[in-house]
């Protein structure tokens, strides 16, 4: 008997579910946690998502309609794409029976784990698991299914992603998955206030030793400019290290006057967290951080001469 | 016998082939070529691409090593992604053997054609002809139909893309294809130039009704200050168009002074042909174009009082 058929068998016995996401919740724990619910529904089951307050905009329509009422008293809690116990949604303080996980991490907090690593999303897992149940995909599980895999793989381009993410999506579109709506929901659309705030990104770019070197500034005016908020900053770390001939990227954001959080990439050439271990930061070789107490022009300066001195 | 063995038999059969690839040639075209030249090397024939002049900076080095050599006499030409003879590469002139195709205007001007049109890319028609000249696809020619794969379905994100894509890609990742470098040269990398240009688009767009009508603006004297080539401007139309709640996009590109190309996309609410008939322009209810004889800031002015007048 596989694991997944176990923990099917273990979810067709029980009744009652809430299922967990994580904190700052994605389009892997969502679309799992969303998926699950269908597939458990469909099995005659009563099922619900815990509230979790972080919801962004983008995926509040796909949650909406399955949130758990108020003093709703679960018979069995399933957590999915959760790595441990720290990293449950804010305001869960219960017990968990089950994991669907894909985190290598995964600290075992759980009755019962799933835990695949291999897997580019937790939404193949829950996949494996309600093929199990003996429950067929039908075009909405398949949406939530599609999202799953498509936003932990950054629309298939991130390096996780694998030949089975492929073939779940292919078998997801087959299922009905409105694959165009998704796409461009998810990775076709973005916020004006976001575009604005990219703007002044670009043409405020830092870029030294022939392109090498690319410091991205984000100060508070700019968001406040922009009338970005925290839905708006995904995934802005990225940005300067998408510059052909980027070796070093640094992506400086203001947290509070003179207060600024300090982000850094690098390729196989310069070490991050070298750079960033001098102003007590750390990390690691690729990807590192620090904090410094300073208006972020000023940051940018003291980043670029601590490359300066780490990277010849 | 299906088509696709019936040409894998006549290119076992022929020899010194020349792969001839499209105007303007994208990722699908150059992909499939060079595929199908490796593929025909492994079957032990001699096979080069025709040297297209317009191959662009992202392409250089996938097709540098395949190049026909001066005064090549080719025994048996391919056509790959090619819709019409209008389309052929610029500089080609002689017949077409055979072609491999996926558009559905393809008029049939080689001596035997194999067009699915319902493929997402002329790629992976070109994987079923290899297949059945019964070689092998090695990590080479799996890069070069992940390449056409990828970038004609805009990284599995466009409507076109279809389960069979998804699981093409799949088998390519199997076979080795080189996913983390060609997903993050392909699709994670952004000139200089194009950023800076970017930035000034968005910090420039013009966003009208409530941010319904959003106008991007690009004009010889920002191109000039990005140091942008024409190799930067790709899909630039789609660019105002990605904003939450657009529902008429326009982009005006100066093309000379006093003389821009306007480009109108539109959701199902308004009539984009409609709009750009006023000037004398037209296309097709969802994306259509115009030219106006007027700087490129009086011409986003004229496209408002156009889409005012059309769509109330």
């Amino acid at each position: 008997m596989s694991k997944a058929s176990e923990i099917a068998a273990l979810l067709l016995a029980r009744d009652n579910f809430l299922i967990l996401t994580h904190r700052r919740p994605d389009g892997d724990t969502i679309g799992s946690a969303a998926a699950l619910c269908l597939a458990l529904r469909k099995a005659g089951k009563t099922a619900y998502l815990f509230r979790n307050p972080q919801v962004t905009e983008t995926y509040r329509d796909f949650v909406a309609p399955l949130q758990a009422p108020e003093g709703f008293a679960p018979g069995c809690t399933v957590a999915v794409d959760v790595a441990d116990d720290s990293m449950y949604s804010e305001g869960f303080t219960g017990h968990v029976d089950a994991a669907l996980d894909h985190h290598p991490s995964n600290n075992g907090y759980a009755d019962v784990s799933l835990v695949m690593p291999e897997k580019a999303a937790a939404g193949e897992i829950v996949l494996l698991v309600v093929r199990e149940m003996g429950v067929e995909v039908d075009p909405d599980i398949a949406d939530m299914i599609y999202t799953a895999i498509a936003t932990d793989t950054g629309c298939f381009a991130y390096s996780n992603t694998t030949a089975d993410a492929h073939r779940a999506a292919a078998e997801m579109i087959e299922a009905g998955a409105r694959l165009e709506r998704l796409n461009k929901q998810l990775f076709r659309t973005v916020s004006g206030a976001r575009l604005k705030l990219e703007g002044m990104i670009y043409t405020g770019l830092r870029r030294c030793r022939d392109g090498q070197i690319n410091i991205a500034v984000i100060s508070l005016e700019m968001m406040r400019e922009a009338g970005a908020t925290e839905d708006d900053l995904d995934d802005l770390a990225a940005l300067a290290g998408r510059i052909k001939g980027n070796k070093v990227s640094v992506t400086v954001r203001e947290l509070r006057p003179n207060y600024c959080k300090v982000s850094v990439r690098t390729g196989t050439e310069a070490d991050a967290a070298a750079i960033c271990r001098i102003y007590n930061g750390g990390g690691h070789k690729m990807a590192a951080g620090c904090e410094i107490s300073a208006p972020p022009e000023k940051a940018a300066d003291m980043m670029l001469e601590a490359i300066n001195e780490v990277w010849k």
